[in-house]
């Protein structure tokens, strides 16, 4: 189970921590220390790669999905997107950097879930430039909402870990 | 020669072009078109790595250089950091994202130097958190003065592709 691997490798770490939302959390999770890791970045994008679903094209929203996008498309030869992040002089239409063609179906690729507006942000960029989205793989899903939000924009959720997962192993170390 | 697949791949493109510095040019690079085609980033990831030289690490800077530096790492097995810009909310301690102690050596991997003001904050970042790096490899060197401004830093540069081969093909079009 990648959940172990994450804890193996320090990117899930367990203690008292407040999130930079102000909340409480059991667990804090730091992704860049497993997409960091030659051996821990190939294993997640072999996973996703076998969650993938016919898609033509990858994306990843800048900048902790950008390794994993990248990894992703070594792995199954598909082109992938960064969609940029709002605001930093890039005008709309720069939003998406990599070649597409309207009517591509394309998958997104996530580092973590909390509540999912990060992902709904970079879904809306990839539907205004006409791409087909249906489809959301996430490493870990914190399970505060972020499947039930992309549900109502018609995204389904693939998670290759859970809250639930991290803090089982929590309760058995 | 990889200058011809970066023209082929539209990551190179002549015309008359003014930079963001005001300066004029005959070429373009976006290397962003070949970093996102797996077949070039794959490419791209296997000539640095011919050209590395015993580098237990690879660091690259946001954002252009992730892609690179994230394949170059699953190429060689290596892990790899990703040096944050400036002034976004993380301070100085955490510029570096992903593991390292400090003596190791590590090779900076760039999509573009121009006057190589990047790579050199770059390396600064580096060489602060104790870290031995004294070889940058960019796919692109524009050849506007990066390799000696490097230089005056006990850099050595190694680039897959010059300004000098890009024109060369453009004259040959």
């Amino acid at each position: 189970m990648i959940a172990n691997d994450l804890v193996d490798c320090g990117a899930v770490k367990f203690g008292d921590f407040t999130l930079t939302s102000g909340k409480k959390s059991r667990y804090y999770v730091d992704i860049k220390q497993a997409s960091t890791d030659p051996g821990m970045l190939a294993k997640i994008a072999e996973l996703m790669g076998e969650n993938m679903n016919g898609e033509e094209l990858i994306a990843g929203v800048e900048l902790g999905a950008v390794p994993l996008a990248a990894a992703l498309a070594l792995e199954t030869g598909k082109p992938y997107l960064i969609i940029r992040k709002p605001g930093r002089g890039h005008g709309t239409a720069k939003r998406l950097e990599g070649k597409f063609s309207p009517g591509q179906r394309v998958v997104l690729v996530e580092d973590v879930i909390t509540t999912a507006g990060s992902s709904i942000e970079g879904i809306k960029v990839l539907r205004d430039a006409g791409l087909e989205v249906s489809r959301v793989i996430v490493v870990v899903d914190r399970e505060e909402g972020g499947e039930e939000a992309l549900k109502k924009h018609d995204i389904e959720l693939i998670s290759l870990a859970t809250a639930s997962q991290l803090l089982e192993i929590e309760g058995g170390e």
